[in-house]
């Protein structure tokens, strides 16, 4: 097949968006690019506070929060429904015909209760096994944008709590055998920097012997290690390109001329 | 465009699917069903204990609720987010491809803000004026099972709240230009009964003459009268049968030759 129609997979974190100033920045750019494009949003902080006025309580368990019963409930509810609803009815009034969908709607991305490891449970924790790509790419030629939850399902009747970095992820590498896909990380930072504090230090290209030369020099940041090797997995995996920068900066990112942001690359 | 393709719109109450037991009795049947299909689901007790426990507090005026902002999202939290996705899990767990939306998604219901009437401002509620037909026969052609949440949009960014009989009358009327469809309402009594208290006295068949003789017999309980008058108005704007009757009996109700429900008819 010939993949001559490129496909965008932009990831937003939930913090980008609970800004409303940022957001409808984000919103604007996204709407008004021409492409094939897939969103695919994060939580944020709303479903902490709304877990707490609900007297629902997450354990942590080295960090990591657990998800029990009461927060799956909360995530169904703030990222399925109030981000989820609250992002396709914005993009509506923009003129982008928007889909909001988790994971179990059309049976998009299937995955599994992240195994207990090292004795701990994460509770409904999903790690994805698959993606529909062919309901997805319909979708997409029908001119619709899909806007998708940090949410899947096992396809058991139990929803799964899945990060939207890994969604992103997944969905990028599940269409790129039928599109030419560039994978967008979005967030409050230019891209990724050898100085957090100076925006001067920005790495604009990065490629995998770079990445070690770097990670081995501890110029990159611990926090953007994940990211950035699920980047190259995603390379390795048939996405054309991984771009990070900045959420309001998505038309130059976008753009090929453009190098505002890093741009990730296999060789 | 010949009719041949039956499509049925079921309408199920979110006091049924509150119920464990009898929310997974008629989800099995409904996934059982072979014909093309669309679920609209009720609201339910939920986003009342979601809204006291989130302390929101929405006004009454003349025993109906006002959707306040707050409201709104409680509501976009319970019905497009928790429920909606649940079933969908359900739904998918059955072998039924269900894909879960809002009238936003897609665009599929246009609504707008209902007017103040008589000084009253009922907030967020919304009374529809499109239903996109074009993309859920699409969706429906493809295999997929629409779920259908009580929210609708402004195309102005602004999700709405609106009771679930409207959603599946207007989506039964917008169909029914393409599919043959029956709309079934589900709910805890077995059809129209001229004496709740007493099974026997339901009324098999109802047509327009004869519900008008009922009505002024007073035989027909007040509650029943609005879905009754839309179930008429259905019928003249296109839809080939109402059904009316028992969330556990939706395979009986589907099938010709039992009359274990009331089949409302234009003739």
């Amino acid at each position: 097949m010939s993949k001559s129609l490129s496909l965008y997979v932009v990831k937003v974190g939930g913090a980008v968006l609970e800004q409303e100033a940022d957001r409808k920045s984000f919103l604007a750019d996204f709407a008004a690019a021409s492409s094939q494009k897939v969103l695919v949003h994060g939580g944020g902080r709303r479903a902490t506070s709304v877990a707490k006025a609900l007297d629902v309580e997450a354990p942590m368990v080295n960090g990591r929060r657990i998800t029990n019963d009461e927060m799956l409930e909360v995530a169904m509810m703030v990222y399925g429904g109030l981000m989820n609803k609250g992002l396709v009815a914005e993009l509506q009034s923009l003129g982008c015909n928007a889909l909001g969908m988790t994971g179990a709607d059309g049976n998009l991305i299937e995955a599994h209760k992240r195994p207990v490891r090292d004795g701990i449970d994460y509770g409904w924790a999903g790690d994805v096994d698959q993606v529909n790509a062919d309901f997805l790419s319909t979708l997409l030629s029908g001119g619709i944008t899909p806007v998708l939850a940090p949410l899947t399902h096992d396809r058991e009747g139990q929803m799964l709590n899945t990060n939207a970095d890994t969604i992103a992820n997944e969905v990028a590498i599940g269409l790129s055998g039928q599109l030419k896909v560039h994978l967008i990380y979005l967030f409050e930072q230019p891209g990724v920097m050898e100085d957090l504090s100076d925006e001067k230090s920005i790495i604009r290209h990065l490629n995998p012997s770079g990445y070690q030369v770097l990670k081995s020099n501890d110029k990159i940041h611990s926090g953007m290690i994940p990211k950035l090797d699920n980047a190259f997995l995603a390379l390795d995996r048939g996405v054309s390109s991984v771009r990070i920068g900045r959420f309001d900066r998505l038309a130059e990112i976008m753009s090929p001329t453009s190098d505002e942001y890093t741009l990730i690359q296999s060789a």
